[in-house]
This record gives structure tokens, sequence and C-alpha cells, in this order.
């Protein structure tokens, strides 16, 4: 079998770690061509020492020296959004990884693609906000785009080999995070603490609080409807709190087919690394156990209960945002950015997360969908976001509003 | 849209009508171009006038006459084993449902698949008697196979365009019948009116008491096994009451794919008609209700056990079966069939039905699979399986035994 070639944009990352580890397993498969990290240099090092990539970039020079002095590379570390594209483009990988956070690679991704690079995709932000430049280059481009995240692998999964035309809905599931039996009095009022309490999936603390919101799964709705060509209302949620089901695809003729996996993204980036392909590191699993039973046990139950909108505002508004099109959804993921991590700094109530999303949206308006109408609508929200914190903050504000863009 | 030019093998059965049913609905689609029944010729009538298919058979020769008299048809019926070739075969027909029970359409199917003509496959008892002669003849003259089973269905549509290399294993679901809840005490005397008590899917006399003594999701195993070339080790069985999961794909790589659908035969007999296309008849369906929800309900629940081979043997007898290879599952499908037509009758109780099934096996012994030893298999464990109800009669034989071969 030939060696894979792969790259990854934001090695040292949740996903670009869990990558790593899948690759470390199948070194008959995978060969890691190039590397890049942002300020993590440490783990960056040993990074480049087990799997020797050609190419490495950090986010800056001082990054790329301090690599220099920790481990052996084959060629210059480069930095910056030249080393990005050195990455995804010039090292000529099989597939790039895009695990970045943000729009920093943006540009990089977008040049994958024009070269007939597949990229499995786990920058949410890109997907949201200009998925549907992203496709269309990488059609005309002949790029596969594969999700890395696990609803989305689901459906993925689901539908492959059926044209787009014989999907008559989706469903994501959502775990409902930590406040789905709350009432709305209680989660007006409720503190980051509380918000963090995931019940099943480990994440970073700005997933975790989207997960209280429901925001990941409005995020994730127009995700799905831009890899899926699926318009917003023909996109479900249901809520499913133990995370085993992922997603379904409903078909014209009325059969339903569902994936199921433990919840370790280690499947969703092995599936999309190998895609076509599937890996063979996972035999002999129980049939129970398959479906999220105890080994032991003689039963398991799968539980699907309906969203509730009122509670988690912040689904409606991406259903919203997602109909609206154009900048709109690049300027929500933007605006939730900032209030987010309001919240988190508990300059804001849990419920007043949005709100503000809203106000800012509504300050911003929409544009038709280009690169640069996006760069606007992420840069103007954020300014509109921070309107929205001052006029509803608890504290004063504290100094370090500026990181957050 | 071509239309697809449909033979129907059994066209006045339960299959054959909910086949018509789908082929009536969609005109743009399918063309009947052939009927075959057996003795309802007042149906078949009806089915003939209704779809003008040019070449009719029937059982006997007396039917065809009757046939003539009761309606206009293109050409003269014909009957026996010649008619039923001319419609699977020489009718010219893109697709051939075969969709009698027992043997007697078993020439006219291996006929069709010589000629390079696609099955859709509801007659059980040839996928488990001579499925390995079936399948290999299918790829010589290069016709396609689909299930028309729900089960199997499913299954098909959870691995289509995946090499069965990368099947690690296969869930079947399974109703548990009428006697799940009941004790092994319970059971043993249970009444033929309590046996055709099925919980979920409405079905003839003997594929209900097959669901009760799970003898359906045996052969059923066996079917999968043919279907899916994976052996009966990697075949599980799960209960699951309500019907509305039917079959899951465990991968190599630990996703699990499965397939869900109400429990209405349209539409996996659609989905075999209309392969690999899909039909488009069925939007709009609530995505709680997709997975077995009410319309007006908040939540929906699936639950999943493991199957109890103590109180059900015949699920024990029929892997054992699919392991011993050669004719035994032929002889253990003909045994079956003596042995519940003989319950049925009340010359025997519930819970003899194993033991006079193993009997009769143990009786007859294995042969490698031809298409001669099938026949000689199913000839010789009748007269077994006879003999074993002869010891365990409750009363003395009634004349009827010869009806049931």
């Amino acid at each position: 079998m030939t060696k894979k070639r792969v790259a990854i944009l934001g090695s040292t990352g949740s996903i670009g770690t869990q990558a790593l580890d899948v690759i470390a397993r199948h070194p008959e498969r995978f060969e890691v061509v190039a590397l890049a990290a942002g300020r993590k240099i440490e783990l960056l090092a040993e990074q480049v020492a087990r799997f020797r990539p050609r190419v490495v970039a950090t986010a800056d020079a001082a990054g790329a020296a301090e690599l220099t002095q920790r481990c052996e590379v084959a060629e210059a570390p480069l930095h910056g959004s030249a080393g990005l594209l050195a990455v995804a483009v010039e090292s000529r990988p099989d597939i790039v990884l895009a695990a970045t956070d943000g729009a920093v690679a943006f540009d990089a991704v977008f040049a994958a693609v024009d070269a007939g690079i597949d990229v499995a995709l786990a920058n949410k932000e890109l997907v949201v906000a200009a998925g549907e430049l992203l496709f269309a280059r990488a059609r005309a481009g002949g790029a596969r785009l594969l999700p890395v995240d696990s609803e989305h692998s689901a459906i993925f999964q689901c539908v492959d080999g059926e044209p787009a035309e014989r999907i008559a809905s989706i469903i994501l599931t959502a775990s409902g995070g930590p406040f789905w039996e709350r009432s709305a009095d209680e989660m007006r009022n409720a503190t980051v603490a509380e918000a963090l309490r995931h019940p099943t999936w480990q994440m970073g603390v700005k997933n975790t609080v989207d997960s209280a919101t429901l925001m990941n799964k409005g995020l994730e709705v127009i995700e799905a409807s831009r890899f899926f060509k699926v318009p917003g209302d023909r996109i479900h949620v249901l809520v499913h709190r133990t995370s085993v089901a992922h997603g379904f695809a409903i078909f014209t003729d009325g059969n339903v087919i569902g994936q199921f996996a433990p919840p370790d993204m280690r499947l969703p980036i092995g599936y999309a690394l190998a895609y076509p392909d599937r890996l063979a590191d996972r035999l002999g699993i129980d049939p129970l156990v398959a479906l999220g039973g105890a080994a032991d046990a003689a039963a398991t139950v799968l539980r699907f209960e309906r969203p509730d909108l009122e509670r988690f505002p912040c689904l409606g508004l991406a259903y919203r945002a997602l109909a609206a099109g154009g900048t709109v959804p690049a300027a929500l993921s933007a605006a939730n950015e900032v209030v987010v991590a309001a919240f988190v700094a508990e300059r804001i109530r849990f419920g007043d997360i949005a709100p503000c999303i809203a106000g800012a949206l509504d300050a911003v308006g929409r544009s038709e969908l280009t690169l640069e109408a996006v760069r606007a609508a992420d840069r103007d929200v954020r300014r509109a976001a921070e309107a929205e914190l001052e006029r509803r903050s608890l504290t004063p504000i504290r100094g370090g509003a500026a990181g957050l863009g």
C-alpha cells in the first residue's frame, strides 16, 4: 500500500494530537509530511522528533527559532501565513487536516483545494463562515472535503454514495449539554463552572460553553447544510444525552440510516484520513456495546428528545443565520466567539449570551458572500458584540477584550 | 426515465401484492412484464387486468384455463415450471421479484441469474438452502441479488458501497415474538393461538410461528451470511421489541451504521425494485417519527436486548446449521417447515418444535452443497422429521402429512 501523505494545520491542538495518535498506530498507511502549530513549541518539537515531517511551520519567527534549538528539522522551520501555505500545499500532501481554530488557516485551506488536495475539515469556523465558497472551490479544484466533526462524519457515512437529491432530511444529535434538565430561570444565572461540566465529550472551554447554549449544534446545522447541500428547514436536531448515535439521514423513500460510535474523536479523524478506505483497528466489538450498552449488560436504551428553542435560543439564532445566508453565518460565528469569551470572563450572565449575539447580528446586517465580505463581517460583528457586551456588562470591562478578536 | 421491466414470481402472495402496490404508485418507473401465481386465480385475473403483463403463468393447466375465462391476456397463459421460466427469463425483465414460498421457483431464479437478470429475493428457502450456489451463479452471470426481507435490506443499505472485508460484524434485530417475556415453562405448552399473536409485523402463519421460536431470525442469520459473506460467528442478533431498527453493520474501524424504518414491507420492496436509485414518495417525515416516536411525543426510546438461546433453542440450531454448512441449512429449513405445520395442526407442543428439528437434522447428516444434494436433503429430512413427530405426537396422526412437503 502506498502511504498517504498527511499534512496537519494545528498539530498541537486537541484534534491535531489525536490525529497524530491515529497516524502513529498506522505507520503502514500514513506518512506525516508537514506540521504547523501555533505557540506550543515544546510539544511541536516532540512531534517533529517522532514523525520527522519535511516541512514545519510555527506561528512566528521566535517559535521557529526555538523549534530549531529543541529538535532536528529537515528544513528550516517557516512561520506565519507563508508557513501555513508551505505545510498545506508545498509539502505536496495527499490530504491536509485543517485543525486550527478561527480564521488563521483560511487562505492555506483554499490554496490546498485549489491545488486539488483533499482536506479533512476540523476548522468549524471555516465551514460556517465560508463553506459555500470552499465547496465550490474544492469542486473546481477536484479536491474532496471530508468532515472530522463526529456528527458530520456520521452523516457523511450515512449518505456516502447517495446523490444529494435522495436525502429528504438530516438529523443531528445533540448531547443537550449540562443544562438540558434545567429550567430557563435556573439557566439564566448559571455559572461558568456549571457550563463547563459537559456530560459526555471532553472539549475545550469555548466548545463546552457552545454545547451548553446549543450554539455548537446550531453551527453544526450550518456546517451540515454546506457539506450535504440540504437547506436548514430539512436539518433537524434531536437531543440524545448519551452521545452514542451521532446522526441520521432520512431518504426520500422513507428509509433512515444512522451512525453510532463511542465518543472518541479518533474514530471520525481516522475515518477522514483513511477515506475512501476504512481502518481495521477496532475488531471484536460486542454488539450491545456497539449500541452504547455495557459489556456485561443485558440491554441498552437509546433515547431521543425534541430540542427546546425557548430555553436554547442560540439554536434558533443559528437556523435564522443559515436561512439569511450571505455573511450572516460568519457574523454569527464571530459574535458567538466574542460573547462566549465574555461569559467565561464573567462579564455577562449565561442568559445574556443569546441576546448579545442577536444584537450584534442585527447591528451588522447581511452582505453577499465573498471572502472579503466575510472578513469585513467578522471584524464589524466583533465590534458590535463588544458594544452589546458593554451595555450588559456585570462589571467594568477588563483590559483583555482585544485578545478576543 | 426508461421504465424498469418487472417480473413477479408469486404475485398473489403477501410480498407480491405489496410489490404491485408499490409499482402501481410509480407508473413512471415500473412496467409489469410478467406475473406468476399459484392457485389464487381470481386475484391473478384482477392483477392481469390492471397491469397487463405480456407473460402470465399459473401453477397448473386448470388455473391457466380459468384465467383465460376471467380476463383478457396478451398471450396464452403458461403453467408449471415452463410457466415460471417464461416469467423469470423469457419475458426479458430487468428485475425478477422472487416471492414464491418453498422450492417451486428455484430453477426459474437460477435461470434468471444465469441470464444476467437481477433478482429481488423474498424466497427465504432459496437463500437458506442454496444461497452459496445462487450467489456464485449470479456473480458468474453478472446479475445482482437484492434482499427484500426488512433485516437484509437494512444491512444492504448499511454496507452498500463498502467491500465485504470492511464489515467486522452484523447485527440483525429481532422483535422477540409473542413469547419474549415468558418463562421456558410457560413456553413449553404455548398454544397455536398464542404463537400467532405477533407484536409488530403482520405475516403468514408459518412466519409468525417462526417468529415465536426465533427460527425466523436463525434463518435470517443464514441468509445474512450468504448475502454479505460474513460467517455466523460475526452475525449477532439483538432483540428490539418495537421493530424500528432492522439491522446494523459494525465496520472494522469501529463505526456502526444502522437502518430504521416503519414495519411496512413496501419500503424494502420499493428499495429492491428501485435499486440503485431510491423512490421519492415518503417526504416530510418528522425526525422523531423516523426513530419510532409518535408525532406528538417529546421523546422516543429504542431498546436492544441480548437474545436468550436457552429459551429459544431454534436460534442456536440455525447457528449450528450455518457452521456445519453444506446441505445442513437446507435440511434445517425443510425440517422446520414440517415441524411447524405439525405444531399448527396441534400434533405437538410448542416446546417440541426444537427437539423435533434437531432430531431430524441428526438423522440426515450433512452432504456437500449441490442442487441435487439440496433436493435429496430436503426429501430425506422431511421423512426424518415425520418420524420425530410420530414419536412425540400428542394425538394420532391426521391424514394431511403429505400436504406438508
